[in-house]
């Protein structure tokens, strides 16, 4: 039945490929081939190398770990920011989060990931080592803001992390957790709201 | 603020790229941008390659208009099918769902789209001329079935072949609309349950 399933092998590459994709079924990855089909030939030319020429040619800041087109991001390159500050992030999603804030003026530091046993991701995976090479090298840092996410992981890391800059001269952070500004009560997870209550700062 | 957003213009033109597609907004573009920057060079370089190939190579069945890899489908070739039905669809996937319920053996004759005045899709722009010549050239096709969208563009699409190939001696048929076979009565709408009861069938 495999053989008469796709007309063309051609057809049936694009749509395995597609596929591989994470949140992409066979469908939609069917789909989106015969769309991409459809496309003129110069359009999906330019939809194929847009890849290849992201993954060939991009960099990754030599300081923070950030996504970058040049040796030194943009944010590691603006001196204007304050020097004190390093908020420790899992990955490059999450500085454009908190660069979108508009609410955090310092520097990060992108692990390119989070401690994981269990998908085999240990410390010497990520980017930890330089962490302590910065602190060590620029004595103006004085906090490390922890925004890993709230599971397991995200707490072995923060803790991995702490146990080894502990000797320095930190102040060490995390974000605050809390019912998100808008959110109903009754549809705030127990734990969120827990959480908010025993954190509950003073009335101003 | 669109500087600060993305960290990287490759970056930004892979989600660019990605967003482009149906039904993927900027946030799944973004989420595919980043799992691509994972990957090897080798599976980015064929992920993006398989497009360009699809595109550059595929061709169409000089006969039904099904995609191929070579000039005639493999279901063109195969002379031990039913040489006197040929069933209209609107495109390849209906071609492979048909396919894939082995309840037809005849050939297929694929429009590549349907008659949509508001989206500019006229006669001319569909495979429909060579469905006369085919009908003119080979005698012994004797049955026609619609298999197109129970649609006005659907319906329309019917009436316009249906007119043009009316003094030819054959049969005209489309598909059974009715409840789906497992489905529950009340959770089919009006429209396809009015017609399953017109379109009643003889109880054996």
């Amino acid at each position: 039945m495999h053989q008469s399933e796709y007309p063309s092998i051609l057809l049936e590459n694009a749509v395995e490929e597609f596929a591989k994709l994470p949140g992409i079924g066979r469908k939609t990855a069917m789909r989106l081939a015969l769309h991409v089909l459809k496309q003129r030939n110069e359009d999906v030319n330019l939809f194929g190398n847009t890849f290849i020429k992201l993954k060939n040619e991009v960099k990754f800041c030599k300081i923070c770990n950030n996504i970058s087109d040049k040796e030194v991001c943009n944010i590691c390159s603006d001196s204007s920011r304050n020097h004190s500050t390093l908020c420790v992030v899992e990955n490059i999603k999450d500085v454009m989060a908190i660069e979108n804030t508009g609410q955090y003026k310092g520097y990060y530091h992108v692990l390119g990931g989070i401690i994981s046993p269990m998908d085999g991701i240990g410390p010497s995976d990520l980017n930890i080592q330089n962490l302590e090479h910065r602190i060590t090298e620029n004595k103006i840092i004085d906090e490390i803001i922890f925004a890993l996410p709230t599971t397991m992981e995200g707490d072995t890391t923060n803790y991995y992390i702490h146990k080894k800059l502990k000797d320095y001269r930190l102040k060490f952070s995390v974000l605050a957790r809390g019912v998100a500004i808008g959110d109903d009560l009754e549809y705030t997870d127990e734990l969120t709201l827990g959480r908010s209550i025993i954190n509950r700062i003073e009335f101003s």
